[in-house]
């Protein structure tokens, strides 16, 4: 399924993040990175709309642009002047979308994993046909289990293939998302959203005063570096979703993880021995579900179970999956200690 | 205090070993290995003689020529046509001396750790001191700990520096160690020798006649590639010493350690961090008892304990401490799959 031709996808690959380290680094965040020793996040994000390279807009900050621009030459950059979440950088897609004689976006965050693109792109293509009723639309992605670190969306009654947003759920407590994820009426919030410039600007003029007052600045010839500060520094999901009204959100279900740490490979990669990897090979004696990630290493396990490895040129890390979440107090370990080509 | 000068040093490094793998490759024995960062353990062994080249001969097979000339330039070399175990290789090297002009060997082991060097050179000139009598003189290692991976001495009474050898007691099994341990008549043979090349060579006549056949072959003109066969292929501890009458033995506490696989690293090397570790650097939290050799990296440990962490530029070993012993099987299985750069 091909996507209509005037949208365009708006990836937002100004993320920072911690939890991949140290295999991502400041300048090299976990979208620049390749989880699986194939392309990188972000450049399987912009691959799999299908899109041509001149309908993609990447939205970044001035510390990955190099990065960006060596992974995916002839894409165009938004430079975001200083981080000011994701709010101003949509706003200001829409408008850069508009100027182009784009009719909307698709907007998709750099770091996530698709399993089914075929089914990714139809899911595309049926939000931007809902989008051109003047909805704003969101993907909601059927949830698999009680996570408490997404947010999730209450949906609506309907036959069609998008339902109304009833309201947007915060990140749940653990005894709240079990019951969300029970009742069935809840999808997760993937930060995926489809709709046209004209509509998210008239969203933004109605909720985001700094932010209309940045676009309107655009409109009439300033830069963005002239504007940029009179936007909200908020997030579209605060700033714009949760105050609009008739937002539609269409169930998708394309095996997407958004591999927020490294156990998360265990889902995403296929098993293998000893667990999941990326290296040359992995020798593993009495061993299992750990992860490894040392391209071009053959690495041995002997007795070692749920461990995440993690080889880079520079620096070596080991810790249960249980205790991966805190690789950034190891990060900020170094950066105390003056390690700073670590950071 | 410097050694008689008459006396060379005779260093076996024709050990093979899997012990140390990855660091340690079939072409890369542990002898040849900085297991500390700094100079190796056959570099180390040559340097504490405080000998001048010229005084010592470093018996090596055919393999080992390569590394051990370059950690070794100017140091010669007897090389082994083929593997034919340590009373062959002492023989030659006892007939090599003589043909020098020395008067007799210190026979020492090229791949254990002696942490006090002072103390150690003393004890091969009290050695080489009672050798001038015409013993076969063995050090004694004080024990420690109850350990059945050594052979024991046990030592008979008198009031010198020296005493006698009453027996040698293979290893034992664990209650046996324990009560030789308990009973302070013991000490470990540690496969340190030292004596006059007449006395060596008179005791292989007595016992090893193909070997003695191998010295008179030598004598007589013969190259050790026609010869070498001649010899008995056992021990000098099984051929030698436990036939032959009047063994003394110098105890001695030098803190030494034959290293014998990486939690052996545990005892040597200075507690740091995490464990004890050769690596640019360690950040540890919620980490002790490791094990980790990663030269150049920083190497993060994260709520892992006794883990035996190797890094190498081709290959990552991760293992429990307590599993250690078995990384020949992981070398076993790289093998089987053709991963022949890491034998």
């Amino acid at each position: 399924m091909t996507l209509p031709v005037d949208y365009f996808a708006v990836v937002l690959a100004g993320g920072r993040g911690t939890r991949f380290w140290p295999l991502s680094r400041r300048a090299l965040p976990k979208q620049c990175l390749s989880l699986d020793g194939g392309p990188t996040l972000l450049q399987r994000t912009v691959a799999r709309t299908g899109l041509p390279p001149e309908r993609v807009l990447i939205v970044t900050g001035p510390d990955m642009v190099a990065a960006v621009r060596e992974q995916l030459p002839g894409i165009e950059l938004l430079v975001e002047p200083s981080p000011r979440n994701t709010a101003a950088a949509i706003a200001w897609a829409a408008f850069e979308v508009e100027r182009r004689g784009g009719a909307g976006s698709y907007v998709l965050p750099s770091d996530h994993v698709v399993q089914d693109e075929p089914a990714f792109r139809t899911a595309l293509a049926t939000a931007a046909a809902v989008a051109e009723t003047g909805a704003l639309v969101t993907l909601g992605v059927r949830p698999t289990r009680p996570e408490t670190g997404f947010g999730w969306i209450e949906v609506g009654e309907g036959t069609g293939p998008d339902r109304p947003v009833r309201r947007f759920v915060e990140k749940p407590g653990r005894a709240v998302a079990e019951a969300l994820l029970a009742g069935g009426q809840h999808l997760w919030n993937a930060g995926m959203f489809v709709w046209s410039s004209e509509a998210l600007l008239a969203a933004v003029d109605t909720h985001l005063s700094g932010t209309a007052a940045m676009v309107a600045g655009l409109r009439s010839g300033s830069t963005i570096a002239d504007v940029w500060a009179l936007a909200e520094a908020t997030s579209i999901d605060y700033g714009v979703l949760e105050r609009a009204e008739g937002i539609r959100v269409v169930p998708v279900d394309f095996g997407w993880s958004d591999v927020g740490s490294w156990p998360a490979l265990l889902e995403v990669l296929p098993a293998g021995e000893g667990g999941v990897s990326v290296a040359e090979a992995v020798i593993a004696i009495r061993a299992e579900g750990n992860v490894v990630h040392a391209p071009g290493k053959v690495v041995a396990l002997l007795g070692v179970d749920g461990l995440v490895v993690v080889d880079t040129p520079d620096a070596l890390l080991v810790a249960p999956v249980a205790d991966a979440q805190d690789v950034r107090l190891l990060l900020e370990e170094a950066e105390r200690r003056g390690l700073v080509r670590l950071s």
